[in-house]
């Protein structure tokens, strides 16, 4: 590591970061103006450095350096170029530019690779404009997606997208789907706190959590806050208050490691002096195993259906499940030896967000590396990491797509 | 009773909640067209009865009896003309009108009385339109009463009062301020389920509860729901929910009559994958003795305002307070000597809800007679009296003035 490349990592994330300027957070929503420049200037980048630049139909762009030997075997690493919502400067971006970081590297240093090396800027990971998540790496791995979504606006996810695409056909542009990659590298923030409160630099991921979804409904009997004695009431709020209180009990039984989130509760007719006749509230549960979200969801029936009082009815249903995805082992045995050579403090851990790593993992053997995120904040502006943590991840990914290319 | 007197009752009952036909429940609003309309109508019967008729400022009418022998001595009955948005057909009518009938079945009966009867017609209790309740009987006892008030609509209170209260004097009307009545009661639907669940058809109220309503601010920290630890988050909504169980069981180690309802509940951000940041939710407390109130609110400040964990704090604030008020016990025991002589089967109990009679109390013995509301409901299109019950609220009114006025 250089001061000059240090500073051309940072100096990209800021020209990319820059495209939303004036605006609160990041703003690169699939399509979107902000968008198609930064997926331009990725893609002029690449042609800049010499790099063979495909897009496909979904305006993924693919920056290959071919390999002498076996070009067919592509070594891949890469994250999504999208945002949410006033997201932060480093979440996907920082796996696009720190990839791109890498292969200059690699170029610079060790010239052309055996195998070919592939830097990947997916379109879209955070479903924020289209209600689909993972559209980039879904297409790239032949997943069927709905096309027949639209935005907020009304605007169609097939308008958009062939506008903003066309955009992207620069000169020396191939428009193609190119095969699959053999191995498949994200870097990644973390966006959780584990890595930075417990002093790490680095954080091996084994696994993506899977993820469930539920609407629990109670429906007791709105009335009178001051005529109704409290022996005659079916008030579904305290019915929640109790249902809510037994689950996160049983979910810490289940496993300590589970997560339980009631994000939102919503009251009708939710007035000071009403008993409130219904609650509608969300649980979202995550977990490395299958099996432990199996009994959590067993248990959230049993509980949340066993009748407690004769005039409340509790009911649950489950609105989304995305399956925990186990992350290959060899390869992160290998960036664990990397690591402790390179004398980086690391963690194995899994992954409580989703990552266009467990679209790919279905199809390649796939690994992550992750880098601390400070206060565990992300899809927010104040998202950071350090200068020093950044370039941690870039440097063992760069040995990591080494040992793997060359 | 006869038919024939029964009928008018129920018809007046119709005459009036016609005026709202066409729409969902009742809507008479204070000096609103169906207001004025009804208001007028109650005067008019007052007059065609040969009744002394007196408009106060506020819009309340007085349609009185003169005492033959002592007419400054006033024993009035009466209630409230307004209703809430959407209300019943009971709620404050049937006191007017069946204290009107009452009086009409004295005169019919046994003429003129000694002392002066008087029913009185409040222009307003519910508080449904302008910001303040009672103003009706707050006028009528000399309490200051906020007259820089707007409706949702932005018309002033001022402009409303005196647009509607010019319409009401009608020929033959006196337009006045009458002094105090030496008695007064109250004719009213329970509005809970207490007479109709013991199968009771005449409630007598001891007194009407004093009532507190707090919100209870929880503020945590906003994360991400599957990257946080479940050991490192500060989610506001799991504090609310060990707030709300405990105080809940405090509510009811303190007395077990204390109503508790937490009504609003307000979560931020209010997204499914997101630990809630902030949790509002409101307390309402009644109770008829201001000592078991204290003690809750003692306790409701000690409960919120311990720290329970590091990086969540609570607070609570108190933005309602009325006191409790003791009916008059002499007053009471005539009644229940009455009931029990007529063979209705009743209990005395304390009203959940406020009435105009807490506001006469403070200034003259006051009394309450409630009917069984069926189901427990009011405030709503569904609210319902049955007919035997309207007339056995009746039966004892009158008697209970005869006994006082002759």
């Amino acid at each position: 590591m250089t001061t000059t490349q240090l500073n051309q990592l940072a100096h990209r994330l800021n020209q990319i970061n820059d495209l939303s300027k004036g605006e609160v957070g990041q703003n690169r929503l699939v399509y979107s103006p902000t968008w198609i420049a930064a997926q331009q200037q990725i893609i002029q980048w690449g042609l800049d450095l010499g790099f063979q630049v495909t897009v496909d139909d979904f305006g993924t762009a693919y920056l290959d350096i071919p390999g002498k030997t076996n070009p067919e075997q592509v070594i891949a690493t890469g994250s999504h170029i999208d945002t949410v919502k006033q997201g932060g400067r480093f979440d996907g971006l920082y796996g696009v530019l720190g990839g791109l970081e890498a292969l200059e590297r690699l170029l610079d240093a060790d010239g052309k690779p055996s195998k070919t090396l592939r830097l990947i800027s997916f379109s879209e990971e955070e479903g924020s404009r289209f209600p689909e998540t993972f559209t980039g790496s879904k297409h790239y791995t032949g997943q069927s997606i709905n096309l027949a979504m639209r935005d907020p606006d009304g605007i169609s996810f097939e308008a958009a997208r062939q506008a903003a695409v066309s955009k992207l056909d620069l000169p020396g542009v191939n428009h193609n789907l190119p095969a699959l990659p053999v191995t498949f590298t994200e870097l990644h923030i973390e966006q959780g706190p584990r890595l930075i409160d417990h002093h790490l630099q680095i954080g091996l991921v084994t696994s993506i959590v899977g993820q469930r979804r539920f609407t629990v409904t109670v429906k007791g009997i709105a009335n009178h806050a001051g005529t109704t004695p409290m022996n005659d009431r079916a008030d579904a709020l305290q019915m929640a208050v109790d249902l809510i209180s037994d689950l996160r009990k049983n979910a810490r039984q289940v496993d300590p490691q589970l997560t339980f989130t009631v994000g939102e509760f919503h009251v009708s007719p939710n007035t000071s002096n009403v008993i409130p006749g219904r609650v509608d509230f969300t649980i979202d549960t995550r977990h490395e195993k299958e099996t432990v979200l199996d009994q959590f969801e067993q248990i959230l029936h049993q509980v949340v259906e066993t009748p407690r009082a004769s005039k409340i009815t509790s009911s649950v249903n489950r609105w989304a499940k995305s399956d925990a995805t186990q992350l290959d082992q060899a390869m992160l045995a290998r960036n664990q030896a990397i690591a402790d050579h390179l004398g980086f403090r690391s963690s194995q851990l899994a992954s409580g967000a989703g990552h266009d790593s467990q679209i790919m993992a279905q199809m390649t053997r796939t690994t992550m590396i992750f880098v601390p995120s400070i206060n565990g904040i992300s899809h927010a502006p104040e998202e950071n990491t350090s200068q020093a943590d950044l370039e941690r991840g870039v440097t063992l990914l760069t040995e990591s797509l080494h040992q793997q290319a060359y």
